[in-house]
């Protein structure tokens, strides 16, 4: 078959280059070092890597999933070969400081790089991504002694980490959690308790494994706001880094999962001997809070994960779909013809534009939000600063929540094109499926982000964030307007634009006169409504760039046209449908408030 | 748990005596010996036997997939036992004669015995299933002696049997199959070829195996008007009954697939050494028509398999969010008030009504289709035969492609409300994820299915079909908009079946005009109005039903306003969607077709 590369470098540099000026990230002191070049040799290196080390084994680590044998957990051999190539290359430390040897690079070039690990392998990429989301944090709320013992060894590809959230009884509400933290002098904490659903929490590929444990002092307040944070170290660090005796972190279950497999996924006991110690990070009871801290970038990369299984399915049944040969055009009837390629009938080449459309739509989202973040952190400009972490706020849960749901539908589309084939192991688009299906679920599950982002993030600020996206929706509307192939998803695009704001401000009303459970009880169509509005203005973003561009080749003046061509296809076939999403929010529909749990 | 099995028999009642008089069929002759407690007592067999020796297997059969080893296919021993039992009680006879010692049963009340089967276990049922089609097309089509040989044998649950129609070339297009068949003299023809995607092709499950076999006489014609149908046993069978030396059938290779694993799925070769016989079915050249003649059957059969993982997801879910106590209403600010029954919150509730209101609306019109099939085969009035046959003909791809197409996205809601612990291999409902997804791939991929709906179905006999469908739908309405409680349903109705007819009118213009390719672009949108139509006639009958029932118990009063509340659903969240859908249809909407192969 023709190339079926899990992602597509081209089109990464398409959204970093010419829908965005990323290069023009290196204008803030913390990338002065950097330009256009230094950014592609990174992702160069990225690309080669994830192919020749991740890309390999994604099938035989699904198929040889983690095992706990003999006291320990067994993982596929490839994995830590890829791991160790990562950090030898220097992939930890893409953000970190230069004068901690680190690349000092935009969270932006970051994403992108990610985007190709991701693609290639999932599961194996998770471990090194955690463990990045583990030293972010570090960075921003620990000590520098902490920093020096637990954080270093991260950056530097020693250790690796997870976040420990979620117990058996509370996943979405944190509140909830019962995991103890007890004083136990020296600035040490006796940790007790069972975390769930831990990616990463038992193996041997890396020296340690730095757990960042969510738990509550003896003095704390019920619910989120008495939570702290604990670096609860597989095995205990001296002050001069060196190693010491195992902390008493048991690994109490493997959960066995529908996709994902390779990462090793756990449930976690702390102190069942009564002798797991942890150290308090930041101040007492600010645990939430750091942990959000990290959200916004970890839901990023939930999002882009999401995209790139997405991307990845749409690449494989589109080559798939030009060498397969099967069936003739309705209009020719005769059967000695010989057969065409599938991709020649149209509802197969539906099932593939709606895959772009969906899963690039959303990419150019999720690399729009993550330059955010590089603003946010380094702009000198107080007032770009908060617009940028107000956007952000707003488009986090859309990136997280609506990639996760349209790019599993994409892999559903990409099976459907390989049919029997498609359902079979022997093709990788069944496991892109069941890979993908974990992201509406983790991460703040999809109905978590839906609520956040009606019942927060639309309305704070008297709807600041919305009104600021709005403006930049405009702003590409007016722009597209000009050009005279975009003039009508332009003028669509401002409609939309339009019912949006008047949708968010009646349900907005309806939340200040208290009718609080019947605003917020569609609010996954909410997301769907702003995630489509998002969703299209990326596309229209992405056809400005397309139209405007010379093309050098006749690759390149297809891959413009099949630009153009999946816009078209969102504004005419997607956009649409929240017409009625719309509708039933304005009407504070109540089909579901009004069906009594006994009647289900 | 409450109660999670897989189905709910009391709805399964509901479908047949109160929304449909099942009954009422035994005014036929030929189930004149039957009355609803003959039904009721088949209905308990299946019940109880689905429970007892189906469901317990469904996840072992799963993990433990049969596989090929030392010349044999070795298969969990629970799935020969089950079948064993299923042979015992006399299930493979249920519409055989009773001269022949079977059941006589309408086919109503076995698809609703298949309902009970195929949620408890749809991989093990699967062999059954496709021996009764076997039988039935024997039945129909081939002579006393091949019934004798091959057709009893079957139905005294001695045989299994299966469909060989794809290749690997060649699934949605059989008009490309290359399998040949020689002549042989006394009556038998050598048969040469390659099968792929036969289920149940090889085991030791019974003691013969009846392939039915699609292959080209030396003189056949090109394309499916040279397709014969040729019965080949996997050992010989003589005039006596007596089973002799293995036909030269060849398992070539067992496919690996992404669910429904515990039925065995082959790739045969059949004359790999140049002795494979077979016997020919009736007339050469007939093989495709004398397969369709079953085909109605076996995709209604598709669609109800679809309905019930979808109705086993819904089931299981609901139970799991009445126990599973997390997080609090929105408008409860206390972190110490108790966590309240996920159920309670409204987008666990919505995902709870939206699986219900799929696969229940579904179930209601797969039953509907099976009382077609019922008063089309024994009706003495010839009318009313051809209206059934014409209703039949126009339901049969969307019973099939509408079912699986969203009883898969009601198991992936089942997912999401159980969370993390819904993406693990510790509970069913990913089982069900997976082995739902191949309904819209076989029997006829889900695409193939829309352009026999639109491009056939809708518009045969200058429409007669779909008028027939219109009609029976205004009745419903009549009847539903003498109920105030039903009549805003009731004229929704009206003027969405008017959507569909107008829209149908415009699409037959179109094609008439010449414009094929356009008018059938967006089949499946065409599918999917006919479907959302056809489903909220479903619901609206469901709901007549429910309003005119005396409830005896606060349970049967919960369980019609259940019926009300997803009715209510499916009118006010679902129905209008199909709005979008009949404008791009009217439009001959031609994103697909503008784009070009080379732009994806």
């Amino acid at each position: 078959m023709s190339d079926t590369a899990p992602f597509d470098r081209r089109d990464l540099d398409f959204h970093l280059h010419q829908v965005q000026d990323s290069a023009g990230l290196c204008r803030y002191p913390r990338f002065a070092a950097h330009s256009r070049e230094t950014f592609d040799a990174v992702l160069d290196a990225a690309q080669s890597l994830a192919l020749s080390a991740f890309a390999g084994h994604n099938r035989a680590s699904d198929v040889q999933e983690p095992h706990f044998e003999g006291g320990r957990v067994h993982i596929l051999p490839e994995v830590k070969a890829a791991l160790d190539a990562y950090a030898d290359a220097g992939f930890p430390a893409l953000l970190t400081d230069a004068d901690e040897g680190g690349m000092q690079l935009p969270y932006t070039v970051a994403l992108a790089c990610d985007a190709m690990f991701v693609a290639a392998n999932v599961a194996t990429a998770g471990y090194a991504l955690l463990a990045r989301g583990v030293a972010n944090l570090l960075k921003v709320h620990a000590t520098p002694e902490q920093c020096a013992r637990y954080r270093t060894p991260i950056v530097q590809g020693r250790f690796l980490g997870t976040m420990c959230l979620s117990e058996p009884q509370a996943g979405s509400s944190l509140g909830d959690i019962r995991t103890r933290a007890e004083p136990a002098g020296e600035g040490r904490y006796r940790i007790t308790g069972a975390k769930m659903w831990i990616s990463g929490g038992d193996h041997e590929l890396a020296d340690n494994i730095v757990h960042l444990v969510l738990a509550r002092l003896p003095d704390a307040p019920p619910g989120v706001k008495g939570i702290s944070l604990f670096i609860v170290p597989k095995f205990r660090v001296g002050d001069d880094g060196s190693l010491g005796a195992r902390n008493d972190v048991q690994l109490a279950g493997v959960n066995h999962k529908l996709g994902q497999r390779g990462i090793v996924n756990t449930f976690l006991k702390f102190g069942e001997g009564g002798d797991c110690l942890g150290e308090l990070v930041g101040a007492p009871h600010q645990g939430l809070a750091q942990m959000f801290h990290m959200m916004n970038e970890a839901r990023i990369g939930v999002g882009v994960g999401a995209v790139m299984l997405g991307v990845a399915g749409a690449r494989y049944s589109t080559a798939y779909a030009r060498e397969r040969r099967q069936g003739r055009h309705p209009d020719q009837k005769d059967p000695a013809s010989p057969p065409v390629s599938i991709i020649e009938h149209a509802d197969v080449r539906r099932m593939l534009l709606q895959q772009k459309a969906w899963s690039e739509g959303a990419l150019g989202l999720a690399i729009y939000a993550a330059t955010l973040v590089d603003v946010q952190a380094q702009d000198p400009e107080p007032a770009r600063r908060r617009d940028a972490h107000l956007l952000l706020e707003l488009l986090t849960p859309v990136v997280k929540a609506w990639s996760a749901e349209w790019c599993v539908k994409a892999n559903d589309l990409a099976i459907q094109v390989l049919g029997g084939y498609g359902y079979t192991r022997e093709y990788p688009v069944e496991q892109y499926w069941r890979d993908n299906r974990l992201n509406p679920i983790h991460e703040g599950a999809n109905g978590i982000q839906a609520l956040d982002l009606l019942g927060r993030k639309a309305l704070m600020d008297n709807g600041a964030a919305l009104k600021l996206l709005l403006r930049e929706i405009a702003a590409t509307a007016a722009q597209a307007g000009a050009v005279p192939a975009l003039a009508e998803h332009a003028a669509a695009l401002a409609r939309y634009a339009a019912l949006a704001a008047r949708t968010t401000g009646e349900l907005g009303a309806a939340m200040a006169r208290g009718d609080l459970r019947p605003a917020l009880a569609n609010a996954p169509r909410y997301l769907t409504l702003v995630g489509h509005l998002a969703v299209a203005w990326s596309w229209l973003r992405q056809a400005l760039a397309a139209a405007s561009a010379t093309p050098r080749s006749d690759a390149e003046r297809d891959f413009y046209a099949g630009k153009l061509a999946a816009c078209r296809w969102f504004f005419v076939h997607e956009l649409p449908t929240v017409e009625h999403e719309a509708r039933l929010l304005s009407a504070l529909d109540r089909c579901v408030l009004d069906t009594r749990p006994e009647w289900l």
